[in-house]
């Protein structure tokens, strides 16, 4: 199957990058990489052996699959100005419904790989869950083929709940992020280096493979501590910070744990 | 050294349970477990050999140190009940001042145990960072000595800097579970498994073991996409949650990437 299919990406983000270079070690022929900018179309292609483009109406033909891959506020403005389709137009936003592609051809699909991606970090792909939708039985098919080359967890996920899904992923790698953002810097002003924090950071991750996390909480909120939260809030300087501090722990405070997994 | 000197647990919670068995692995004795629960003092005394205690005036006076491992919001009231000792007392408390301990003892110490702790989760001890202060230097030196023997991250850090670390952990691991549990039940509601998430939860965790926070941070707020974050507020039904939505997300959208490591 793989070799006869032929792939042009739209984008040169992280997403496209991590994907892309994937597909092309599977043996996938990428035949195109357009980005606005030319210098990060030029990257991309020479990484995967792709023609560089930076011009919509350079897109070949040729191409089987379309893989739209860009930010969710420039999706929409760059599938204006694609000539309609016969084509299979994918994209791999986990916010963006399926349907909004019917601007550009009938044969329409995602292809999310829920993750996130930095230009560079290697990343292993093989875990990665690869959300597939598709309008006709056909691509839904061929896409779960080609995700499964790349992942072996590839779940066929409505745009609806790709939509959910998306919005969950934010709580837990955006905002857990944002959480360690706030633990470094209240260490950085008093010089106590991150790495104390890291044991810590991978146990509290690792924790919830095994068990709910509303289970696995722990720390003075989770005991109902006043005491210890009080004195907390008076060590915290900036006041949105504290604001948040207290608002968390109101919600743990107040969450009971489950029985079930 | 170790053969030969004698603890005595003050305490039977989860810190208690797994300090006190990976103290006993490497050979020390644990002379008494003291729980006010009798059922948690004959649990962990049965599983680290020693005499099982709930009566604090019961406490033998042969151990060489007494290591106090209870709730931060039940340290005060013990401590008011130990007979005045000329041993050395050791608390394993992030939050609490080294010298409340002066109550007890004129030798006092800190060993502190940066993690978070499940009873039933099996733990390997040897990153886990531990944190050592004590009044005396030859205490000190004790203190770090049995703590090199179960960890390879041993650190002599004061009550101040503790407790900043303290703070900092509970951003680190509390907070970050707590979006775990936001996210968990946010898939619940449309019944999509967890897991989908694991991968990404282990990424984002991992990531910042090799780079700033601040810097691999990713989502819609990081791009100031209003869409989608508008989006995502609509799909909150929980107006707390929002709130929390929200105001995290003003916070990423105005910091700013930092080229220190």
């Amino acid at each position: 199957m793989k070799t006869a299919i032929k792939i042009a990406f739209i984008g040169a983000g992280n997403v496209a990058t991590h994907l892309a270079t994937a597909l092309r070690k599977q043996g996938f022929c990428i035949l195109q990489v357009y980005s606005r900018t030319k210098k990060s179309a030029d990257i991309l292609a020479k990484k995967v052996g792709a023609q560089p483009v930076n011009d919509l109406r350079c897109l070949s033909d040729e191409a089987d699959i379309y893989l739209i891959s860009l930010p969710d506020n420039i999706l929409l403005t760059v599938l204006n100005r694609i000539n309609k389709s016969h084509k299979l137009f994918v994209h791999t936003s986990g916010f963006h419904d399926m349907h909004l592609l019917k601007a550009v051809s009938e044969r329409i699909g995602v292809f999310y790989p829920l993750q996130t991606f930095s230009k560079n970090r290697e990343l292993n792909f093989s875990t990665v869950p690869i959300c597939i939708e598709a309008g006709k039985k056909e691509d839904a098919k061929l896409l779960i083929e080609i995700a499964e080359t790349i992942s072996s967890d590839v779940r066929l996920i409505n745009s609806d709940k790709r939509r959910i899904i998306h919005l969950a992923a934010v709580f837990a790698c955006n905002f857990s992020n944002y959480m360690y953002s706030v633990a470094d810097s209240i260490l950085a002003q008093r010089k106590v280096s991150f790495d104390i924090l890291h044991p810590l950071i991978m146990e509290t991750a690792q924790k919830v493979l095994y068990e709910k996390p509303m289970n696995t909480q722990t720390g003075p909120a989770k005991r109902g501590d006043i005491t210890v939260i009080k004195q907390h809030l008076s060590m915290l300087s900036d006041k949105d910070v504290k604001k948040i501090y207290k608002m968390i722990s109101d919600q743990i405070m107040i969450s009971k744990p489950t029985n079930k997994k």
